[in-house]
């Protein structure tokens, strides 16, 4: 009897051999498969859905809170959006295949850097089952194989909507083995993918910091990291109020579970002592509680009753729920001391007519994206103008802050030569 | 009594701390501060010496090898080499705070792609103590902190060297806890350093195989992986034989010690026989030993005493020698299909005057870097004219093949609003 990781290592060489084929394909053969892809989940949909009930009863069985159910259902107008993001994604430019650079040396060497696909990417995810369609179809579109292992709740829907992407690039002429399901409940199929050097190019973990820092523990592979973002605020001395007041309410209220919401609001205590009542009024008004430094309090003795106080742990805290931590800072230099001590580095904000003050806090803050007069929520691959989007990268390497199709591509050097010898 | 790995986090910590200062330093700051260091190595050098016969005279004690001395001796020379290479690297232009791209969007908010340090590097070393100075000054040049940790037989050279360069900083005005040196005999401090996320960004290990493949092993850090090469030259059908030979000889004698020297050559059958005859007879000329597949021997019977028998294991081994392994092809198709078997993906090279043959081979094999008649042996820094070298990338994360300064940066996005709220 095979072992399991003789069963996950097969799956994922047959994912590697298909990514030589896929390297050679041209734009327009993987946009047809990405059509093609969207035809076949439309006329497989009974078949999917009824796969997700599978996996909802049992998720029902096991006791499973309503947004546990929430994120594992697939309905038709789910599988609506996932054919309209596939022919999204067709639309876009295809990075492989672009000279980056060319240039000719001395000697008449004639050297270009050209966009490659990365080769096989090792996808770790959690519930949500349209990542197995959309991470397939941002792999097929840049020319790589993808080898999936989503949560093993979602493990009926997965295979079906694998089923019928692999169904699909049959009959548009690529090879099916470049879409990889690892359909195994143990945790040990992440463990051979995620040591699977020589084979898979880079894991991308998708979830939970659980997941991320297992992933990034056990992986001798390169990983993609998407962290928690634990973002800032600073409205300093010289902010215009109504501004202040826009991005404030934006940055935290509008989407407060995403990771480019803020968490921490910094306010000079030179800004008008007015301006910082009125925002505090108006975030208390919108909802928001209030966890405040001493000093904040201090300042603000008749909204006592509705500010909370805040522990030396509030700074740290990615709360993604409507609370949100203030500190009344004396200076941009302790707000820059501040921010340094407890961001996570993904998105950072001064509000200011100060542009010293800005280019200061632009230059010192080290994050994904650092704003001068705007909110934070900004930080994502649409906002930026990338159309897909990957995930927001919080580690410096390869590819930081939103990450659009080139981030899942590499180069490689060609040099044309006439003799030349060294 | 604090423990090794407190000891070792409170350096990294003071690297990180200093990184903060260098992210800001300008260009001329940075080059002021590689002169200093400069003219300390000079000032130093009856004590940099004196410490490196330390070293020696232990490692003459434990039996090593005249190689191995001579890998690790420092002399006048060898110093004036170093003094120069950190000249020559101020007079390199500075990717930091380069805007690499930069767009508006609808909603007018004004992005840059703006080039950073990266951080704070961590470097493992084996054995040649120059490195302490070369890996601290790229860093240095390129805004980083770094700490180093080299071969314990080498810590008295290390810790000298490192001391003149922390003396040299502070004397320029720049943190000397930028630089970092880990003079713990004991494994465990590497293991801290390759686990220290969140402090250090990037583990570059510089060393043989062994190393390489422990830091990737146990680091929860990205690592900047430099490998082996495993080269192969194609000499097709229509190769012209002048260049061919030129090419060969040039690959495989020049250096063959070095990772983008030539291994195996595959020669097309249809490639004529005086042709294949010649260039054999040549390369046993030179000195090199011959491991031919049974239809090479066949080809040529005149030569059966001096082919060796190529086994299976010969494909596969990086020689660093003057050996080559030799095979027969039937067609290109073959040749693509040898080469994507034990390519190690360095570096490539196809011979020929066929301009279909030569792309079909640019772009189906998946190296580092392709070559069209040339010599395997321009895979270099210098030889692309990137100036500095850190090191040959072979990962298709981050950086690939030659890497130039660019490769010790991320990059950040520094967005400009007027009030923009999502």
């Amino acid at each position: 009897m095979e072992s399991l990781k003789t069963k996950v290592l097969e799956q994922i060489m047959l994912a590697k051999q298909a990514s030589r084929q896929m390297a050679l394909r041209s734009r327009d053969e993987k946009d047809k498969a990405l059509f093609a892809i969207a035809d076949q989940l439309i006329a497989d949909e009974a078949a999917i859905l009824a796969a997700n009930e599978q996996d909802l009863s049992r998720a029902e069985a096991d006791g499973q809170p309503a947004s546990y159910l929430d994120r594992l259902r697939l309905t038709p107008a789910r599988i609506r959006d996932l054919v309209d993001g596939l022919h999204q994604l067709a639309s876009q430019e295809d990075p492989v295949g672009q000279v980056m650079e060319s240039w000719t040396r001395p000697n008449g060497l004639a050297i270009k850097q050209v966009r490659v696909p990365l080769g096989v990417i090792g996808m770790v995810y959690e519930a949500r089952p349209n990542v197995t369609v959309d991470a397939a179809a941002i792999a097929l579109k840049t020319g790589n194989s993808i080898v999936l292992r989503g949560s093993h709740s979602a493990v009926h829907s997965n295979l079906a909507l694998a089923g019928s992407i692999r169904h699909a690039l049959s009959a548009a002429g690529l090879p099916s083995d470049a879409v990889q399901y690892l359909p195994y409940a143990e945790h040990e199929s992440v463990d051979v993918l995620c040591t699977a050097n020589g084979l898979i190019d880079v894991i991308i973990p998708r979830g939970g910091a659980g997941l991320i820092q297992r992933v990034l523990k056990q992986s001798s592979v390169p990983v993609l990291e998407t962290g928690v973002g634990n973002c800032h605020l600073f409205i300093d001395s010289q902010a215009a109020y109504g501004m202040a007041e826009a991005i404030v309410l934006n940055a935290k209220t509008s989407r407060p579970a995403v990771c480019n919401a803020a968490e921490t609001l910094l306010v000079h205590r030179d800004w008008p002592l007015t301006h910082q009542h009125a925002l505090l009024k108006s975030l208390l008004s919108a909802g928001v509680e209030l966890r405040a430094c001493e000093q904040t309090k201090a300042l603000h003795p008749d909204l006592a009753d509705q500010l909370k106080d805040a522990s030396d742990a509030d700074w740290d805290i990615e709360y993604s729920a409507l609370i949100m931590a203030v500190r009344t800072v004396d200076s941009l230099t302790d707000a820059l001391e501040h921010i340094q001590r407890h961001s996570t580095g993904h998105s950072e904000a001064i509000v200011t007519e100060d542009l010293e003050a800005a280019e200061r806090f632009l230059a010192a803050v080290d994050a994904t994206t650092v704003y001068h007069n705007a909110s934070t929520r900004f930080t994502d691959g649409g906002e930026f103008g990338f159309g897909a989007e990957i995930g927001i990268s919080t580690q410096k390497l390869h590819a930081r802050g939103p990450m659009g199709l080139p981030a899942l591509t590499s180069y490689k050097y060609v040099v044309h030569g006439t003799g030349q010898t060294r």
